[in-house]
């Protein structure tokens, strides 16, 4: 290596070179996303339907398939400087040590005490609810990044900010309990007796370790309950992806500063946010017929709704209280079983990605939490950030890319998300490091089992 | 705020314009830092007296106040921009909030994995020690900052890494521990058996939780009881100062680069690898009669070495078996309360700061941990970073110093140094939150018994 790189180790945009707006990739679609439906009528789902539970500038941004795109409010600029533009990382030193002739980037966003993208997402629903004059919101979260984020940007703009936390999560990461607490958030171990669902689910299934599905639809109920509160989502909607475009508008960016045009994009998927905000201005290309990229949806293999569900009606949450969505699913009563990426544990995707699957725009695969985590043990050595579980599927499968490249001496420019860092995950890799970690993955019968429950829609 | 700042949120040096060279400010010194002396027969140490214990490149560079600029090796500049140049953040937020008509910028040395700025001197350490052909480093770590960086540089050489860790901060943060251990290195509580100061200590303080000094002790003797070993330290020496001048050097240029001159600077002081690092080029400028600047240091009124301490020659560690440096001192039998800013609980002060600080070019406060913590608090709410404890005694004062600009009406440019994250010092956030912290401040009587006990020195 020499001073000598063309392209510096990590491209990042001018204050003034950041986005203004985000970008709707759903204008950009033929095959728009299916609407959501209301789980008793199954007719679309209106804004009065949805004003209720969802701020009302956020149900208009959920609605919207056909403007491509959507300013993003100065206050939320504002808040986007404190810690972005997001670097754009050549690898270059796991290129060294990997002999690859092929070129990889990723994108960093876990440089925030967030640790991660979800506070592109937290700050503008925040935002959004606050101009609504609300005095708080309740959340789900899994791994805890998202409720991190939003209690970051809660406290930043003076909301009450109330998340039930995946019962796993929450025993397995005391300290992002604390982070949360920290920025005044009241934080709930989910299923909890604090909501009639969780207390249903409980009677259920005793001694469960909970679902992101069980924590949305608590939070769903909460925000149902409470004068002034509506519930915010930290993936799958449409709104969500589409603040997250900021990844992808950034990415691209970056990449065009310099003339560079990717071979392979990769980003993990539980929800679809990260991955569906990485790609969104990528797609859009290849949606009108300007580029051609391969993009892969990384997914745990103990959580494989894209690779291993079916393309349905479904519920969002595990207690059905939510709106039906029209996505890749292995049943909304699917438990997948307790493993360390928490982002990745759920049982749906985002209805903009699914379609996108669907229409044969991105491959999906799915890998192992074991092989995952000699990926992300390998990268922090190599290019020294220690990385987040759900980010490190990404992780494995661009090294897999790249090794192949060695193989084939193709020099391939890959670009993934590496969505965030794993310092509150330590448990993980404590796990990982004295030889305990195992894989689960769901027998055939199960899935079966989960989707022979699936709502029957017309 | 709005857009038309001509100042960025965030100031970042391009690549080429990092520095080359580390600055070496004794060069500059009129009065040098005093000699260590050898603790047997108080003579000026030799680089032969040296080189046992630390590799040969480095004890050049720890005895030579001559040479103002050392060329950076290419290796260590290319792993430098892995995670730097840092940002030089404006403290826009900040500033709003406390209605000051003070401008804060602080430099962040929190975005890398280790979470701090010790990162800058362990991969110069290591690469020394690798390039001498050596098996391995033993060192001590506090808070674990300096640990987990000297494990991130020895993974990337390929060198064998050995911790010991103060053995508060080892049950305080355990998750500090695996981290090192994902990057290979070996961690032990210090005081601990496997030494024979070790156990000394333990027979005299039977469930003492331990200090910076005593695992000094305990590291300088894993490394000379080793074929192919030596030392490295993370703070306090003159070599660890100078790598750490790339804060310094980098703050300088993007404040020249913007044509901003700072009033005020304030940095952290444990050991001073901070603090010297940040100020030297500054420091520099006013020793050349070049400029003039207001620095101050702040330190833990549970250990105030410059507020309350000697100037006098002392031993580096507990266990008396390091050479004698002249600097503020506590004595090395000083065993500082458990507080939760591991880092700054050092009896003694770097030799250089220490001069500087007694010539008159700097000026010392020490403030209490809930005061610490309050500002902690405050400053992640408002700039969206979770400080580590030890940075948190820069934000304290950096905030008071602009409240005061509030009441004086006076538009004062203040820059501080932001040294690292707190993602690992939950349980210290989490006592703060349970209102269970408390202030444990030595007596003066305590203080005249420790330093009673400063070796003799003509």
């Amino acid at each position: 290596m020499s001073d000598i790189h063309t392209i510096p180790y990590k491209i990042y945009l001018e204050e003034h070179e950041m986005p203004k707006a985000w970008y709707n990739v759903r204008a950009d679609m033929k095959n728009k996303p299916a609407p959501l439906l209301h789980p008793g009528t199954h007719q679309p789902m209106t804004a009065a339907d949805l004003e209720p539970v969802f701020c009302k500038e956020l149900v208009q941004q959920e609605l919207d398939d056909v403007t491509p795109y959507i300013d993003i409010p100065q206050e939320i600029r504002d808040f986007y400087k404190m810690y972005r533009p997001s670097p754009l990382v050549r690898a270059y030193c796991l290129e060294e040590k990997l002999q690859t002739p092929a070129k990889i980037y990723y994108k960093f966003e876990g440089n925030n005490t967030s640790g991660s993208h979800k506070l592109n997402s937290a700050i503008a629903q925040a935002y959004y609810a606050k101009k609504q004059g609300l005095k708080g919101v309740t959340t789900e979260t899994g791994a805890g990044q998202w409720g991190t984020a939003l209690s970051m940007a809660c406290a930043y703009l003076g909301l009450d900010c109330q998340v039930y936390m995946v019962k796993c999560s929450y025993e397995q990461k005391p300290f992002r309990r604390e982070v949360m607490r920290t920025y005044g958030a009241q934080v709930t171990p989910s299923p909890s007796n604090t909501t009639e669902v969780g207390r249903k689910i409980l009677a259920e299934h005793p001694g469960t370790s909970g679902s992101l599905g069980c924590a949305i639809s608590e939070a769903v109920e909460a925000a149902a309950n409470q004068e002034g509160y509506r519930y915010v989502l930290g993936s799958v909607l449409n709104q969500v992806l589409l603040h997250q475009s900021i990844i992808g508008l950034e990415t691209k960016a970056a990449l065009d500063k310099y003339n560079i045009t990717p071979d392979v994009i990769i980003g993990c998927a539980g929800g679809g946010s990260n991955l569906g905000g990485l790609i969104s201005p990528f797609v859009g290309e290849i949606l009108r017929g300007e580029k051609q990229y391969r993009i892969i949806a990384v997914e745990p293999a103990s959580c494989p709704s894209l690779t291993r569900g079916k393309y349905a009606y479904d519920f969002c949450d595990t207690g059905m209280v939510t709106p039906l969505a029209k996505m890749y699913t292995l049943g909304s009563n699917f438990i997948p079983s307790a493993s360390h990426a928490g982002g990745l544990r759920y049982h749906g995707m985002s209805s903009t990605v699914s379609q996108l699957y669907h229409d044969g725009f991105l491959e999906a695969v799915s890998v192992e939490q074991t092989k995952v985590f000699e990926a992300a043990t390998y990268f922090a050595k190599v290019e020294g950030i220690l990385p987040a579980p759900e980010s490190s599927h990404a992780i494995r499968v661009a090294m897999d890319e790249a090794i192949q490249c060695r193989e084939t001496g193709e020099e391939k420019t890959i670009v993934f998300g590496l969505t965030g860092t794993g310092y509150f995950d330590m448990v993980a890799y404590q796990r990982f490091n004295d030889g305990e970690m195992t894989d689960r993955i769901p027998t055939d019968e199960e899935l079966a089992a989960s989707l022979a429950q699936l709502p029957k829609v017309d």
